[in-house]
């Protein structure tokens, strides 16, 4: 693996791989599971692998700590390695943002809801950097985890609106054996904690059983959710059902759906979601009597 | 000359120019001999050229009329050909803009000045058409005519910024023999306006040579182009001495300046400019003695 800080340096390797199909696995750094398995992804579908450590100032808010985001370089290059990336892209801000950009990307869909609506913003700066990055880097393939799902919406809205010649691809979730999705946050549990945890993929699979069964209400589909969560002591930060990827009201219980969740326990905020996609045929679209 | 409305068909044709040099003459049609010295650039410097008619309803201020705005979409197929390119594309607005973006580019730089002051939002639907139109033609070279100089800087800040693989080339103004830059409008002057016209660039030639002395009085340069035109019956709109490309106030003037003017005759409106490079060692950076 080789491992390049500049944007010369990046263009000249990738110059050298003539015709090649390339993947590309942009991050924060600081790598968990989670994107090593997007990692992995890349490396079965393409013959060359980038992938970028860089923590992105534009998309923090002003009350959020870009310092204190953890980093660990050292650790990041040599579980890139492992994950089969074949060069890893690690800029200075300097080299990304020599100067405040002439013109500035807003995202207005899908934005105001779940945990972009807390942080007013942020997937402008999401947008920036990929945009920046995909430029330079030029994939065919870039990969993101559907554990961020609104990223993901985002993200794929802005490559769809703008033609970008790039193939999103989303890799699930990865979990731990009982269900609970892999975060570097899972460490910050109490012991009790963890042991609660997995309730909330559990009652994630219950309202989508209920919308499975052709329940159109959200107000029950949500109650499905909560009814599971009814004896855990971890706080709900926000529970929503959405359409998808547009994360709108949903009005059409045979389109793709989100349900979304956010929780608080003592010293760590989990999320995670599912998507749920019925097929017209599959439910009967007219009968609440399901619910 | 293949002409294609898709992005389908367009798509298809570029990927049988495997490894072709591509360059991109992006337009609104209704071409003139400045659009055509555009093709004629890129027919010289490239192997397989592209070129747009497409008239971006983005771009439009509320208050200006896009219905009105010229279409001679035979004539425009014939002096593409004539000029050399071998792609012509003619897309409709609804494949183009599908639907609302979900994130909207808001040019910030450059463009509260000159022509963009009266038309805010005016450089954001530029930019928002080109970042579709790179994305869909993918080119190494785009071609734009210095006459348009604002937009030249635009575009060139926002390909600099994201890093965009595309080289932007700037052909200089099309002028008639008499130095009048030649514009579709000009059919509309007078012909007494017609014959005093080329005063316009006779007085930015003027300014221009106050700078080359060495003279770093912003009114005295000024003055100098006023001169020229004080006989003329034309009405000054604005007249300004700007940095280049950044478009601020002139604070060094041995990096480029642009010296930019707008007139208004009775139903003709044009516009004119002059870069003017001076290098550091050709004039007396301290001494105001020669304005």
């Amino acid at each position: 693996m080789q491992v390049v800080r500049s944007k010369r340096a990046l263009k000249a390797i990738l110059s050298q791989q003539v015709n090649k199909i390339i993947g590309f696995v942009p991050t924060m750094g600081y790598l968990h599971e989670g994107h090593l398995a997007l990692m992995k992804k890349a490396r079965l579908e393409n013959e060359f692998v980038v992938a970028s450590v860089f923590v992105n100032p534009t998309q923090f808010g002003p009350s959020e700590d870009l310092e204190a985001y953890p980093r660990d370089e050292e650790k990041d290059q040599k579980q890139s390695e492992r994950a089969g990336v074949d060069l890893l892209f690690i800029p200075s801000v300097e080299e990304i943002y020599p100067k405040d950009v002439s013109a500035q990307i807003k995202a207005v869909q899908a934005v105001d809801v779940l945990d972009g609506k807390a942080r007013p913003g942020h997937f402008d700066g999401v947008l920036t950097v990929l945009l920046k990055l995909f430029m330079l880097v030029q994939p065919d393939r870039a990969y993101f985890g559907q554990k961020d799902a609104q990223q993901v919406a985002v993200v794929q809205n802005f490559v769809s609106d703008y033609f970008l010649p790039v193939n999103i691809r989303v890799v699930e979730t990865v979990r731990e054996p009982d269900g609970l999705a892999k975060s570097s946050r899972n460490v910050n549990l109490l012991e009790e904690e963890r042991k609660e945890a997995p309730v909330i993929h559990q009652a994630l699979l219950a309202g989508k059983a209920r919308i499975l069964d052709g329940c159109q209400n959200e107000k029950e589909i949500l109650d499905a959710v909560r009814e599971v969560l009814r004896a855990a002591t971890l706080k709900l930060d926000y529970l929503a059902l959405y359409s998808y990827p547009d994360f709108k009201p949903v009005t059409d219980f045979t389109k793709p759906i989100i349900l979304a969740i956010a929780v608080q326990y003592e010293k760590a905020r989990l999320i995670d979601n599912e998507i749920v996609r019925v097929s017209g045929g599959e439910t009967n679209a007219t009968n609440d009597d399901v619910c």
